[in-house]
């Protein structure tokens, strides 16, 4: 079979040891279903910054340019959050996605049975929810202008938020394309009541709408949105809305399903390229500690193998090992209910590779 | 005792039923503290627009720049939404915050004992929730410059989100005044990993920050706040930040304690002017069937009381009124367990007045 270059880029805290895991799941995987994997490592972020200087090095992106895939694991950490815009990980994260024409971040937010309480949802509530959020990733005002200035009533700082017709017809067609996939209902949020580019984005869902005529749409404002994934998360199936709106709310929706730890999600640009990444940051406290779940990680593997490698098979391979080693009653700290029984990372690991 | 002036404004939808029972509410405590409200009534919103062409008429402008208070009922409703902007509704509502200068929008969000069941969230988790949203109201990605223009990728829209250091400090200082008379903690939320205006902001709150020593400070990031409030409600005291940040939290804050139905809130400027209404809408689908709950009007006029006139017996005992109606079980249907049992408008209008 044709090799794959994937780019792994462990990044900061716990990030090196989620991705040892999903490593190993790749090498598996190549052993049972004859795939060929040829995996780069690159430095990004923090310790981007500690070792080059800068949190995007040019090699780490040349070799993500030249991947069809990319790993990432979590970057960031206090010990940057202090420094200078240039030399922080945020921004080496605005940068890669920039750099690789990312423009749509997909994030599923389900909930996994055996963690069904850990939610602060009640059960009932929380029956049934699985959606999507489809998350501009390349516009809107983390990418325009910001500035300060003397202003008559003392120092200003400004962000300008930009969206232009393309940029929106291209992530909401995406969005189309996913409901289309799933339960047909799209809700597209923003805050048309107030903001020029929300008006400018509404109208182009309008306007594309015919196209998907077997999806629903549902406009619904920013405010009312983060009010109803509380009320009713189970009756949305995608949400597609701009970068900063879907920065918020797809937290929340994470949240709310109480599986944050275990959710993947995908960064992907127009073909077939996609960065794959854990939804859990890089949760500096228990860093270096072998006690991380690798899981989310893992799954950010079978994602991968889904949207970037039209692996099917594998992907779902490796979902219903994850499923089999929980239904065993395997648990890292973070999801166990008795911590006394927890197992470390690479046990973890280990149990899922045996299990595909 | 001296005349209050109050601006009346009913508004759209349930907002001329809920208003008409604060007004008993006012009338029953000049009777029984002795005092003197001289209310006028002005048009505002929706039925502003239907019958002057304008959702803010300058003469009710004019009637609030006049009075003490302003008590608002609700605007808005689909009747306008496709309005263009001067003919909308919301433009009525952002209009009449910087004409009156109200910077400052300040809204609890508590749980309230009969309502507990309501909430989505697990009551052990919902547990002692009582806590503040201090929202910057008249600065911000609202009120700057948005206009369209032709780029090289077709039409583009533009939002500006400016902030200078005199707005920030002004609601920083005020939410730091709110934080002192509660539980002493502040978390002031905002992006200052990717945003000017929030650095901007987050130096402001550093630099103020030791005049309140007796406060404590937390920085929250946007998307992580909108986690944490679904994560630990209750270890919230005071919550600051910005314009449209506050607006999605703060719907948020409100929707998870199960209680919208009866959360008020106050707008406040320099001095002891206020503008006082409900949490909710103008809820058009119910409107004029006399069903709709008067609870969260009633309760801002106790707002009203304590934050603008500094009646904080009246306040008080309108509030005890309230929670004496609801423990001897009277319910509106949008709080009933039993809906067959519930009263009307007017029916809990009466109750409370009597109980007072
Ligand atoms: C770190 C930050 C810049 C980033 C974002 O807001 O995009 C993060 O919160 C995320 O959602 O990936
Ligand atoms: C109607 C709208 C402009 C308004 C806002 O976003 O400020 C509303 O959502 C609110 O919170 O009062």
């Amino acid at each position: 079979s044709e090799v794959k270059k994937i780019a792994v880029i462990a990044g900061d805290g716990i990030g090196p040891e989620v991705v040892a895991e999903a490593e190993k799941v790749l090498k598996r995987t190549e052993e049972l279903f004859g795939y060929k994997f040829e995996l780069e490592h690159g430095l990004f972020g923090g310790i981007a910054i500690d070792e080059r200087g800068t949190p995007l090095p040019e090699d780490t992106l040349e070799m993500c340019r030249k991947a069809d895939a990319v790993l990432l694991g979590a970057v960031g950490g206090p010990k940057w959050d202090n420094n200078s815009k240039e030399l922080r990980p945020e921004t080496g994260l605005l940068g890669i996605r920039k750099a690789l024409g990312l423009f749509s971040n997909i994030r599923p937010a389900v909930v996994f049975d055996c963690l069904k309480d850990a939610s602060t949802l009640k059960p009932e509530v929380l029956e049934g929810t699985d959606l999507i959020v489809v998350r501009e990733l390349t516009g809107g005002i983390y990418f325009g202008e910001k500035f300060r200035r003397e202003g008559p009533q003392g120092e200003e700082a400004v962000d300008t938020c930009v969206y232009n017709v393309t940029e929106i017809e291209r992530i909401v067609r995406q969005a189309f394309e996913v409901a289309q996939k799933r339960s047909k209902r799209l809700a597209s949020v923003d805050k048309a009541n107030v903001l020029e580019t929300s008006r400018l984005w509404r109208e182009t869902v309008n306007r594309i709408a015919p196209e998907y005529a077997d999806v629903e749409v549902e406009h619904v404002l920013v405010d009312n949105c983060a009010m109803q994934l509380l009320r009713r998360p189970s009756s949305f199936d995608v949400i597609v809305t701009e970068n900063m709106f879907g920065d918020i709310l797809s937290d929340e929706a994470a949240m709310l399903t109480g599986s944050i730890g275990m959710l993947s999600s995908a960064s992907l640009g127009e073909g077939s390229f996609g960065l794959y990444e854990p939804v859990h940051g890089s949760a500096p406290d228990i860093a270096g500690q072998g006690i991380s779940n690798p899981i989310a990680t893992i799954l950010s593997v079978a994602l991968m193998f889904r949207l970037t490698f039209g692996y099917e098979e594998a992907a779902t391979a490796i979902e219903t090992a994850v499923k089999n080693v929980l239904d065993a009653g395997h648990r890292t700290g973070d999801i166990a209910v008795d911590k006394s029984t927890a197992i470390g990372t690479t046990a973890m690991g280990d149990l899922i590779v045996a299990a595909i």
